[in-house]
């Protein structure tokens, strides 16, 4: 790979910014120092919080390409920017629930944390305007956002990354509740896992004291996001067997 | 058929009552002349109405059935009742759409009636308490509502049910927008369908004015809901070639 040279401003969004390089195959993502909630609405500057979930993002990925899931991921290249492999986003959020949280909760009156003897999918169409709707596979078929097949393969991946996932996180005194991933088109019209994997886009809970590791902790003023942040990155990184 | 005996109520429900008989799997269900909106928090006694629905509800139930899709209808009995195989109902609502309206218009912000090239379909969990939310396939099961192999059934009759009832409506003039059915289990755990076909649980256009002819009539104040069923249960008995 020749040196990679950061290029234009492509994409601001609410967690990070996303730059050309001079490799058109290549993105330079800068993970940001905020939070946001309520669909950016609520938007607050958070030291540390860029470079924790590069981090915590960078080794996730690398973990699971080593296991067979392929995804976006390049390399880390300084504290608060990796490089990942442009891909067509597939404007779809994938939400994969082992137990019931969040909306799920809400919507069907279910006792929080209720476990689910499979694994619960849902896809929501990524719109600010639209405020991210709760759509299912046929009216993702007819307004063209993505075909079956697309959603079949989103769905088979979905179930793997959530098995890692759900591995690594016990490793770590971890509950996995549920997480929300992005996938993108390659050129060659492969579905890859894209955009990140982190405590904003996770729901997690200490095994021993059910404390939340995650970005409820800002939505619901917990406690100081960056310590919990910080936490799992420690954990992460003893499982992981790398430097933080 | 021995003489069926009306026997005790067994459920009052926002359009009908719903009794048991002498017979363990035959209902006497009596069609009530009011309207319900917004989930029944609005209801108003509208005369003619429940002898509409019945006449409407069972010239099509009859047509399914003479076309191969079996059905819970028996016997038109008298102006508002007409006897019903009993069912084990499905909690779930399944709507058919061809065009954008309603629900699907709002949260996808398209244009109203934006044909689709292939049916939509969409299932919503009845219940009041929780006001009857949209549902997909993965919350279904997780929650129990219904197994994989119930929901594919729905779905095959819910597709059959269209195709024949967008041929009826175009002979009567009228394009069939979308509609709601429910569907229940038998003894023998079949997919049968139940409830009611009626102007309360399609959305009806009528091709040549775009006039409505449907609930919509009484949910947002368009005209005199009796006049419209009864226009409908004209063209409809034409159209099957029997006495109104
Ligand atoms: N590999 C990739 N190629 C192209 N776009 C990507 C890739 N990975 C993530 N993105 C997109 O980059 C944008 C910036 O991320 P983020 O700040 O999380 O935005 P958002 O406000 O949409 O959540 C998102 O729209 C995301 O879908
Ligand atoms: N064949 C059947 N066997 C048992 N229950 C039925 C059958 N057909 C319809 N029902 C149920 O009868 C109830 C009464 O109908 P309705 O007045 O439309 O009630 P709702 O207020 O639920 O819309 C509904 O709950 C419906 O699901
Ligand atoms: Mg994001
Ligand atoms: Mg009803």
């Amino acid at each position: 790979m020749t040196a990679i040279v950061k290029g234009d401003l492509l994409y601001t969004g609410k967690a990070k910014e996303m730059y050309t390089t001079n490799d058109p195959d290549i993105l330079w993502v800068a993970y940001l120092d905020q939070a946001t909630a309520l669909n950016g609405k609520r938007k607050v500057a958070i030291d540390q919080k860029g470079l924790l979930n590069n981090r915590i993002s960078s080794l996730i990925f690398k973990d699971l390409a080593k296991h067979g899931i392929p995804n976006h991921f390049v390399q880390q290249l300084s504290d608060h920017v990796q490089l990942v492999r442009r891909v067509k986003m597939i404007p779809l959020e994938t939400v994969v629930r082992n137990a019931a949280s969040g909306s799920f909760e809400r919507k069907f009156d279910v006792d929080h944390l209720t476990k689910f003897a499979t694994p619960v999918m849902e896809f929501f169409y990524k719109s600010d305007a639209l405020d991210d709707p709760f759509i299912n596979d046929s009216q993702i078929e007819a307004l063209g956002v993505a075909t079956q097949n697309t959603l079949t393969e989103m769905r088979r991946q979905a179930l793997l990354v959530n098995q890692r996932l759900q591995t690594i996180f016990a490793e770590m005194g971890v509950q996995l509740v549920d997480f929300k991933i992005e996938f993108g088109l390659t050129d060659q019209g492969h579905v890859l896992l894209a955009d990140e994997i982190s405590p904003d886009s996770c729901r997690l809970v200490d095994e021993k004291t059910q404390q939340s590791l995650d970005k409820d902790v800002f939505r619901k003023n917990l406690g100081d996001l960056t310590t919990v942040y910080q936490e799992v990155l420690t954990r992460l990184a003893a499982v992981e067997g790398s430097q933080q």
